[in-house]
């Protein structure tokens, strides 16, 4: 039978991670694939408390439809720890939970895209944020990006001379997929040039908390001058994604016509999953939490690169990112990470080709690798597999 | 600040239901306006055990991400319940998880519209499914409706004479606004029309469970013949809303692109929540829970009923629901609902004004009542006090 779909959805494609992950489900993969966090660090025991203290209190609140805007007390503490981390000045008021950072970027296409508008983004970028927007239609230019950043001079060209660009997308800490970090000049040179140009800037930070090296910078948002950035954030990588409980956070009057698009799109967030939340964050020490997360993210990390590096073959180039879940990999410009893949799917290790965070094609070489999911053990073995079968296809060991 | 939104933008507006909803939060008030299911019903105790039980037998899959088309045993039960109930023919892969059924609404227009395509819906509908579509900037036709549903020659009028019709969107059982119920003749005619014109049909099914009296009838999708027909389904009114699962169904194929859809909008549902419903539906009797509603809201509709004949004048006429949650209500075409409102609010009771169930305006001569959230004598007060402005305003008492 022939259906008739709106014409957007021939733009999007299964998302090359996901199908990858259904693979990865067999227990016996090692898996850089997926951005999942340490199942074992989830706080469970936490989480059967706040559950039963939730039901008890206020158990027919808590089944109950709630506000679009989302739990204020949740809204209280999120507002307050963006100020103290990241230099902003918000209340509650410029706060919406979101159904993951994932339905952050989905509503603000839904507001801010038509069809045609141009977004701009890191060169490469994080694979669900081109599937989020370009559902509603628009184009990317990506803005050419090295180790601190979008380059400025780059963007301003850009912006000086391509029509229709409705909003810049970023990821400055620990960037999806590469791990890179933007130097505090680009951040304020961003925010300038947004406000200069009258574009909105999307600064999404799910991996900020997850810092095991060097200062925390302010974020884009403080050198913000007239509102045109928004950020967002997630409970999922320092609490656990089960939840699907993010956020974004603006101006208020930007923020009511997400609340407008979220009341047609959904009605409102789980509204248990936030009251749990908010009541885990008053029994408990989130940050004690964050610190044994950072403590076991960073041993793998620094496991993952002293593999890379002894075993990787020096024609294979990669990050040493100093927070967040993921290491990006480049291999020689004839070389396609595809290929690798089905030859190391053969032994049971699987990652991302880095093709697909590319929105305009290209970049075949590349891939990245998560280094959160998997135990020390068994990174050790998937990337020591993954080594020798790039030795073989490229080059003399290092 | 002037920023630039996208265009859907100017076609939204804040939901009157949950802007109403904000002022009844007050406990004075007496609510007839939201379509909240009534919380002193909701399985607190059984909650509490389901969850300590999903997180002591599987506590780091429940808090972790999983697959965009949801928990698989709870899509087998889904699917397994519709066969029986609805004369549908589906199995796990037919079920997509969504966040409410409002989700279901958001994704069939973001899969199927395009600015400009036509829906075809009751008159009056769904508000939130008027939003939901809208924001894919498509048009309305509403098709006469009487008491049995859309009248089929008029559809068929309509199929004939509009164009880019790309879809018909109608709720069969217990309709929200009016409560009323399509006979078996228009639903195997409406699958027909719909088959033979080719065009979509969204079956939105929310409150068919909450069956007071009379026979249940197969769905409009037990009539499809080409796979046209799409069903959705929740959770809110048969368990509780705040965990937002609900469900759409239909062919593999529709059903594999509205996962593709999903998984650029928000990833996945709540974990914890799929899973904490099917361990319920695993451990207790839900049929024995769905009684125990069907057998309060019936007091609550007859008593509702009672006092709406008492009170209400002559010139105000109801609906006289079979189940669900509403009675609709029409005053003499001169009167305007939102000035009883004003009345009414100065005396703490609240119900919808009609107008915004008609995507095309008019109608403002009627209004909503829910008569599922409050207890029996605010019940009788409520609409005593409700009877009583009326009286005032129109016309000879009864």
């Amino acid at each position: 039978m022939e259906y008739k779909y709106a014409q957007r959805m021939s733009n999007l494609k299964a998302s090359e991670i996901r199908e990858i992950l259904k693979v990865t489900q067999r227990p016996e993969v090692i898996s850089f694939a997926g951005g999942l966090p340490a199942p074992e660090l989830f706080p469970i025991e936490e989480i059967k408390r706040v559950n039963q203290t939730v039901l008890e209190e206020s158990g027919a609140i808590a089944l109950q439809y709630t506000t679009t805007e989302g739990y204020l007390p949740l809204r209280e503490w999120i507002a307050n720890r963006m100020n103290s981390h990241l230099g902003t000045s918000f209340e509650a008021d410029h706060v919406l939970i979101t159904h993951g950072s994932q339905q952050a970027l989905d509503l603000s296409g839904k507001v801010f895209l038509d069809k045609g508008d141009v977004v701009l983004c890191e060169s490469p970028t994080y694979l669900a944020a081109i599937s989020a927007f370009r559902a509603y239609e628009c184009d990317f230019v990506e803005v050419p990006t090295d180790d601190d950043g979008m380059v400025i001079e780059d963007l301003e060209r850009i912006l000086n001379s391509v029509k229709n660009i409705k909003m810049i997308y970023v990821i400055p800490e620990f960037q999806n997929p590469t791990g890179k970090t933007w130097s505090l000049e680009r951040r304020r040179r961003l925010a300038e040039a947004a406000d200069r140009h009258r574009v909105i800037v999307i600064e999404d930070n799910p991996y900020g908390e997850l810092r095991f090296e060097g200062e925390s910078l302010p974020s884009v948002k403080s050198f913000d001058g007239q509102g045109y950035v928004l950020c967002t954030g997630t409970f999922s990588k320092i609490f656990c994604p089960g939840y699907r409980i993010g956020w974004i956070a603006g101006e208020k009057e930007i923020i009511r016509k997400f609340v407008l698009a979220k009341q047609g799109t959904d009605l409102q967030c789980n509204t248990i999953a936030q009251m749990e939340i908010a009541k885990y964050l008053e029994l408990y020490d989130i940050d004690e939490h964050i610190g044994r997360i950072r403590d076991v993210y960073r041993r793998r990390r620094d496991l993952a690169v002293q593999v890379m590096e002894k075993e990787f073959p020096a024609g294979a180039t990669f990050t040493r990112p100093h927070g967040g879940l993921f290491a990006w990999v480049e291999l020689p410009d004839e070389m396609n990470a595809r290929d690798v893949l089905t030859l190391s799917l053969e032994q049971n290790v699987a990652f991302v080709p880095g093709g697909s965070f590319f929105p305009n094609g290209g970049h075949e070489n590349t891939f990245r690798i998560n280094f959160s999911n998997m135990p020390e053990e068994r990174i050790v073995e998937g990337l020591t597999i993954l080594g020798r079968i790039l030795q073989t296809l490229i080059l003399p060991r290092k």
